[in-house]
């Protein structure tokens, strides 16, 4: 149990989740972090954060991150974790990533064996032709959304303050979302938020479902240099899902400012029991 | 040049595409494809369904796709390539793989370098609730839809028979698309076509527009033991895109049956020229 690891006062449990030591080549060190668990083992969306920040770490990074996939391959143990993350091909407008996650718990039974893998692009952002295509959501002041619970049985809920509807005529979720306590935006922040929107099987099955995501992808429409726009201002989402099949199920989602500026765009596949 | 490789006549050009030997351990040897060829280098869909084959090929594989992603980091050079196609974590009810392709040229100067990678999630599909959220387009007869130009400078779209219509008050491109000629669908058939629709920017801006995917997301929705059930039959498309955003913008595309079962969803992220 490592998440206060060197964390000292005053340090917002995000940057603490995210401290990371560089072991030379492409090797990082990090720690699981208490603040940010989920029921078992860490809430994915700060191990999609915790891929993320090691390649933004990396020496050798060039560029914002354009794309992010993150497959949840077995759960994480407890503690000290190694992320290799390897510039596998840098051209003139984008750099690719591959990027794996292993216990570093010393003598722990699953050390060495990859417990999670991501691929990443980042690209040059320049200033081009801009178009947005997508609606931002309609949203009822925020006294209509009902709070979010969040429990002290899943801690990563509690860093979260979040209001939601559920729209069945649009079969769409809507909500209001920002991190608690208040923090800037950063690329980190922005992949953990994606992982935060309620699976829409829970609205429309009345049985209680086991669910684990699969696999995580992530399309930034935001650039490094834009990010302090935003600040630490709440944010709306959507989500929606498809179709529920023989044991998986698919969730869509998008990321607004509330000022209509769509800062991403995330799907999941997610596996229930049933 | 290597598409006709050992190619007996009568063999459909993706079977023969994706004919590949295993050379023991995770590594398979494959050729590109004359006839899935884009104006420079491979189809992206092609590319796709060669690094799904590798994983569906080795003899540790268990269970159906459920999603993949393939990122391009760098031109397919035309002739041999190698994926390494790595089964990375086998659980009780899914299998993740992590591939790459290098090519195989000898001599070849980017020899050894990778040049696309993936990751996928395989699943063991149990019958479960189900249930389809998302509506199926709706589509005009086929003959009041706009044939989709084929041509021979990208040889890949000769082998698409595709129909669209543009609902500019919907911002969705809809479509109906078929292997030319007709083939049974499979994983890698239902790969390589997710990446056959049109990017909507085409439809939206008026300057002609470089584009390149970087980075190429698919969920499965088909279990394997219903691919039959398909056959060859006409399938339907929908497309849209949610922003453009300093030189790179996102795709979105459904493929459904004509009766409603919707098969794949998929995501992209596209580097444009401007």
């Amino acid at each position: 149990m490592q998440s206060d690891h060197d964390s000292p006062k005053g340090t917002h449990p995000f940057d603490a989740a995210m401290r990371m030591q560089w072991l030379g080549d492409d090797r990082f060190l990090g720690h699981t972090s208490d603040a940010y668990r989920n029921m078992v083992g860490p809430y994915g969306g700060i191990t999609a954060a915790h891929m993320l920040q090691a390649m933004l770490l990396h020496p050798q990074r060039q560029g914002d991150p354009v794309s992010l996939t993150v497959n949840y391959a077995a759960g994480v143990p407890d503690g000290a974790f190694h992320i290799d993350a390897v510039p596998v091909r840098t051209g003139g407008s984008t750099q690719h990533w591959s990027a794996s996650m292993t216990s570093a718990v010393e003598g722990g039974e699953a050390q060495s064996a990859i417990c999670t893998t991501a691929l990443a692009v980042f690209g040059k952002r320049r200033d081009t032709w801009q178009h947005t295509i997508a609606q931002a959501p309609m949203l009822p002041p925020d006294d209509d959304m009902t709070p979010m619970r969040s429990t002290t049985a899943a801690p990563w809920s509690e860093r979260y303050e979040r209001r939601m509807l559920n729209d069945f005529e649009q079969q769409e979720a809507r909500s209001l979302l920002k991190d608690s306590p208040a923090r800037p935006l950063d690329f980190p922040g922005l992949a953990s938020l994606c992982d935060a929107f309620k699976p829409w099987i829970f609205a429309i099955r009345p049985e209680r479902t086991v669910i684990g995501t699969v696999s995580l992808n992530i399309y930034f429409h935001i650039a490094g240099d834009e990010l302090a726009d935003v600040g630490d201002a709440q944010l709306m989402g959507r989500s929606r899902s498809n179709v529920v099949h023989r044991g998986f199920f698919d969730q869509e989602s998008q990321v607004w400012t509330r000022d209509g500026r769509l800062l991403a765009t995330t799907q999941q596949t997610i596996w229930f029991k049933a």
